[in-house]
Formats: C-alpha cells, structure tokens, sequence
C-alpha cells in the first residue's frame, strides 16, 4: 500500500468537490455530505433522475474493468447523463500522443466529466490539472494507490449496518494489503470517519510499509478477534512477483475467512469483500454466501455512491 | 445437433415467461403469444415504445457476435430501454470470480435482463438458477444447443409468408446440422407449431445424432424435393475438427444450393439461412439475392422478435 | 496521397446529400451550407436537439479510433439519435460473410446511418451502392484517399479565424502529405470554396504523386513563409514502408514546426494540425501550446461539422 499523497486540487475555492482523486484530505463534512446523497440514492434504486441531463460522462478505462465500469455507466444513466465508453487500449496513445493531450481533446468535444482508471500512479492529478473548469476527473482506480469511491461504498455499507459513529467499531481489513488499492481507501475514509480501531491483517510478505495508524497483524485468528466488521481482500496477483507468497490451498489454510474463523468476531460482525471474489482461498463459500456477508450490498451502494459523486461534481450546473 | 433438455424454470407459477432459454418445453399458447407480438412490432419498424422505459438490459457475450448483440441492443432501446455492452472477455472471469458471482453483481447494481451468448451448454439455465426474481435471463446462443430467439424469428417468417398454419408445409433444414444451435431451435419451434414434415438435410457426416421427429436425408436434391421452406445452414468450420468434412467447392458441389435446385423444391418456395452467409458455399448468390430470399426479412424480424421476448419479460413492470 | 475519384451517388436527383463519402465533387453551394449549419452548431455546444430522435445512427469501424468515433457517437446523441457501436473487427467477416451483406444485414435491422472507417479504398462507395434509400454512408476514414469531415472541419476552423472569404489567403499543408487523408480532403474543400494559394510542404520522398494545384515545396522555411494558415501532419509511420524517412529527432530538425519558424510565417497565421500530435515530431510543443494554435478549436469544431453532415442526412424525415 504506497502512501497516497493528500490529492490537492480536487476542492474549488469554496469547498465543493472539483474532482475525486482520492480520499485522502477530504474534509469529514464532504464525505459525510457524499454517503448522505449515496443513501438517499441507495433507498430508491429504480429512481431515474434527470440532474446529469444534458451532460457527459466519458470512461476512460487504461485497465480492463467489468464491475467498476459498468456501475459507473449505470450511475451516470440514472442521473440522465450520455454516456461515452472510450476504447483506452485503442487510443491515440498508441500514436504518439500524450495522456494529457487525449484528455484535452475529448474535452474539446464537450465531455463533462472522465471517470479514469489507469495502472500507474499520479496520472489522475495530471489530469485533473489540465482539465478545464468544470470538467471533472474521477479516480475509478489508480495503481495500488487509490480507489476511492470503493472506499466511500465501503464506508456507506458499514454505515447502513453500525450506524453513523464509527468511534466503537473495530474493523479490520485482510489479506493483500501491500497491493491493495482498495484498502488504501478504505484505510483513509475509515480514519476521517473516525473508526475506533482499524487493523491491518496480512501474510507479514503482504503488509503495507506503513501502517498510518492501524495496528498490523499477521495472524489472522488474532486479527479477527472481537471485530465488528471484516474486510477480506483478493490476493492480486497480477501484481505480485515475489514468490514468497504462498499457493491458493496454502493461502487458504492460513489466511482464507472460514466460519469457524469468522466466529472468532462480533457475532454481529459483517464481511465485506470489494470483489472479485477467489471462492476458497480468500473466503469459503459459506461465510459469502452465509448471513453476515454484505457483499453484494455493497455492489448495489457502489452504483449509489457513484451517483452521489457524478452529483455533487456535475448537478449543480457545472 | 446436441438434445437440448427441456429447460426448467423459464415460466413462472403462472406460465408466464420469466426467462427465455429454449424453445423446447415452451407451450404453444406461449410461443403464438409471442410470435403475435412480434409480427405487430415487425409492421411498424420505426415506431419507439416506453414499455421498458427505465429497465436496463446488459449484453453479456462471452462468443463474439456483431449482428446478435446489434439486433437485442437495438430492441431495446425501441422499447426504451437502456443497455449495457459488457465486455465479458475481459471480465472478472480472468480474476478467478465465478459466472454466477459476475451475475449476481450485475444484478446487484440494477440491470433488469442478461442478453447472454455463451460456448458452453447450460450456462444460462445455471444463471437462471441465481437470477432474482423480476431479472430475466435471454438466451441469445448456448454452445451447438439453442438460440431461441433465431427460431423464433424464423418461425415468424415462415407465417408471413405461409400464414399460421404450418400443418400442410415441409420444411428442409439444410447443411451442418451437428453442429448448430439455429438447426436445434428451428427444430423444436416448428415441432411445437405442428409443421407438417420436417426435413433434415445433410451430409451424413454432418447429421445430429437424434432426428426427433425428422426425416432424413444425405441427399440435397431429395431433400429439396417438393418442399415449402428450405432452410440453409452455414458449416461451422471452427466447430468441426473432422478432416472428412469436405473443402468449400467440393461442399458447394454437393450441398450448394443453387437456382437448379430450388427449381426441385415447390415454386412458391421460400429460401432462408440464419446468416452469416457464404456465398458461393452453401448459397448460391444468385439464390441469395433472387426472388425468393427472405433472408433479410429474417434479420428484419430479429429486431421484432427479441422486442417481444423482451417486451414479455420485463414490460410488466417486472 | 491517392487522386480520390470524384464521388457518385452522394446527391441525389435534387442535388441534395445522400452520403458523405468525399469532398471532391461535392458542389460550392453545398459545401457552404454544411459549414454555415457547423457554424450554428458550434456557436452553442452544449445545446440538445431532436432533429434525429427515433433515428439510429451506427459506428461501423474497421480501423482502431478513439476520437473520430467518439467525436461522431457525441454528434449523433446531441442530435437525438441512439447511437450503436459494432465491433467491426469481431464482425461477421471473419465467418466468411462480404461488407456489403454486412450493411445489408445492419440496415434490414433499422440502422439509419452508417459511420464508416476502412483501410481499403473504395469500400464505402461499394456500401453507398447497396445502401437502400433513406440510408446514409459516412466516410470517417478511407485508406490514404479522403476523410471527409475532418476537411470540413479545417475549412470551419479556417473560417472562423479569416473569414469566409478565403482568396487572399495562403495556406501550407505540412508533413507527411503521400500517406494522409487528411491532407487530401483539405485540398479538395480548400480548393472547392476558392484558397488563394495551397502549399504542400514535406521532405521530397513524403510529396504525393499529384499536387492537383498546388504549390510544391521541400524545404519548409520556404513553404512556411508568409502563410495564413499552417496545417502540420503527424507522419504516419504505420502507413510508410520506405527505409528513407528520417527518424523522429532528423524529422523535427528539418521539418518540425517551432517557433522561430513560425516567425516566417504571418504575424496572425493560425497553426492547426488533425491530431493525434507527436509533439517533439512534427510540432513544438511551444508552437502547440502557443497564442496560434487552433488545434483544440479543430477538436471542437468536428462536433459541430458532424452533426451538421447528420443533420443534412438525417434530419429531414429521410
């Protein structure tokens, strides 16, 4: 998990949000004003609204991507915005041209906003730095450094279950830390929200540098003791070259979320996981499929949180 | 030409549709129904309809298809849908998640129907199986076993041309008939409809295992004899692994249909092929474009019957 | 650059547009209505119409694009129409089935329009003639011969900055001029509406074969001085086989577009170039970011010029 640097421009002179580049530095009033419209999204998920109309909204995808992608592209619908999926990996990158200047070109067609994902870090902030006033950026995946509106759809699923003070909550996040992106911004909203306890679980090979706060553990049975709330994480190891790391029976065997593992938790303890899902390495089928997971809960809060940031950046006329 | 099994499951309590995923098993009423809804949507191409006004239907091909995914993105946005393409090759399925658990995602984020293609035989009645109730499941092609929108929209035009009852036609489908999903729900919906003789026409290596109800013939020009509605089917070479199968002039020779012999079959005979065509192969061109192609108004009718299928599935406010 | 033939078949018996398919032949008058409607449109860009609505207008790309496809999926929305994506290079083509039964297909599905890209010239001609009335071919690329839009679009931006008036102008096409497109439609528009002078600048082994009245050079200081109007072109290496271009660092040495050379040039000469840019190539990134670049304004002007060509082919019931 590298240290995302407190993203700077994503706020206008007067406070709103401008872009979301990473959670990291939002104001605590922002975030709380971001899930309570993701709620209210989140309560009427057939609703159609009509505050995008007119706008457009650009994926703009440098990784292949199902879930992220298409929540996005149904966020933007329901709010009336046109959507636009732009072929990354077809792009006039491959012709010579810089990131930047392909941004300042769809932006000359009159997109509004770019929801970017993109493998290396730091790219976002190159746009949003180019980006014209009013149009905005959205961070759907940056390296292993950000990801934050998976953190905003983490926070609001823990919200609708623990209620809105996080102060007595113990919550910890396990598994693949190191590579982690979602964790990272779980880490930073969970710590503006004020969470009691936040620890971090992993294989020792597997833990972040720096632990910002939490406490770090590499045993998952005393990570797991007395948590209200359990973050699993896949092991991506797309990203890995060590080989230190152990195989998927082995990984199970020690770090995978069984239900007699889980009864070591609150027994109110809900499991989260931002998917995909490895069934049987990181979490058995019987603790996904079982009653404390809130898994596919918090599917349907992403598209509702993605809503909620599309809104406050283009609703308001832009 | 695989038996397809009776798919369980696709009618509610109350017979209705509540997904479609063979033709095989479908009462008559049910299949007039629709074919009756098709032909009012087919006489008025142009015309937009809200019925599925804020419903959003997903194309999940995990087989490459232009003209499929055209056709069902197309009917329902006439109906006022909103789709979604999924790129499902490069979906979550290479990150180890399972077809179910990309289903049950989707689903979670609101998509009202799955427009599904897949290589492998009971993937969709596998998604059926997890679907919620209210999210429908379209087969829009299962391995060699079915396509039941493709026998649909055939049987459509066979009553255009040759009215409601079939009881008096023979009908010959002709070419690779092992190997097609077209031949298999082609088979069954003309069964149902109580089509007066059904002919299956091939070279031997290329008859299904099973005639169901079917006479045979491994030659064309006695297959062809006398029919009403002839059939023509692609050979799907990048099914076949077979050397004996025979090379395109040799197939043409022996199993090309050409203006010498229509002139066998009945004079008002009508000659259809599921597309895409190779000319020259198993059609002639001058068969193709002459006067009684309908080969075209087949792709026509596409279009209505998936508004339909769609309409039948999700108009009902679901 | 190819001599394109002069098109037929895009005016029908009342001189009105039928397809796009090339500049050449398009007469005067035409041509300045279609930039009299680009202008109207360009002068309010985020204004919504309906002049398409229930209208479908298809992306058929045989050639990897990003931002001429988007450019037209974002001018056909903003006219009312759906818009389609097919996947070209997925297509029924590779089951053996010809272009022309392709479109044949599409259009019995209720496709409108056709936006087509191809490396082979001729192919949309070929679509064109099979086109059933009502129909509509776009050229968006063909071969080397002629991008027809991205030459209104120039001319537009010409305008805007000089004038509609463009007799007294000079203006140099700069690069490679033997593989471009572009270059080619910009001679046919800027020769229709009257330019006082065409200048085609490029190292001797990248000058087309015909320079169809123009004004040769192969030394660009000379090419550039006293301009109006400076268009540079990326070189197409995908397109070159010759081993005698230079490399990237020779190329900018003797042809690169820098500042000082600019200075040859009118004090208000505008510099414009088709994007994507290779800056550090073909242009200075001083000269791109400079007071003279109208590159950006190109960007948005083919918005406009695209919905004006679907609005004349569209927008009138068909």
């Amino acid at each position: 998990m590298r240290a995302a640097v407190e993203a700077t421009g994503q706020l206008d002179e007067r406070g709103r949000l401008r872009h979301l580049l990473a959670l990291e530095g939002l104001p605590r009033a922002l975030v709380e004003e971001l899930l309570g419209s993701a709620a209210r999204f989140a309560a009427a998920p057939r609703a159609r609204h009509a505050t995008l109309a007119g706008r457009t909204v650009a994926n703009l995808f440098f990784e292949p991507s199902t879930r992220t992608r298409a929540s996005f592209e149904l966020a933007a619908q329901r709010l009336g915005a046109t959507t636009l999926n732009l072929e990354a990996e077809r792009s006039s990158a491959v012709k010579g041209e810089t990131l930047e200047d392909t941004l300042l070109n769809l932006q000359a067609m009159g997109v509004d906003a770019f929801v970017v994902r993109h493998a290396a870090a730091g790219v976002h902030a190159r746009l949003a730095a180019v980006a014209r006033p009013g149009v905005a950026i959205v961070n759907a995946g940056e390296a292993n450094v950000s990801h934050p509106t998976q953190g905003l759809l983490d926070a609001l699923t823990i919200r609708a279950h623990k209620g809105a003070d996080l102060a007595r909550l113990t919550v910890a996040i396990c598994g693949d830390l190191r590579h982690s992106r979602v964790a990272a911004s779980a880490t930073a909203v969970l710590t503006t929200l004020g969470v009691g306890e936040l620890r971090l679980v992993a294989p020792r090979e597997l833990l972040p540098d720096a632990a910002r706060g939490a406490r770090c553990f590499d045993d998952l049975d005393a990570g797991l003791t007395g948590c209200d709330v359990i973050m699993m994480l896949r092991i991506q190891r797309e990203r890995i070259t060590s080989l230190s790391v152990p195989d998927d029976a082995e990984y199970h065997r020690r770090f995978g979320l069984t239900a007699a593992r889980l009864a070591l938790a609150r027994p109110d303890c809900i499991v989260m996981h931002p998917g995909p899902v490895n069934r049987g390495v990181e979490l058995a089928s019987e603790v996904m499929d079982g009653p404390r997971s809130v898994i596919l809960e918090q599917v349907a809060n992403g598209v509702a949180v993605r809503m909620a940031v599309l809104d406050a950046l283009l609703g308001r006329g832009g």
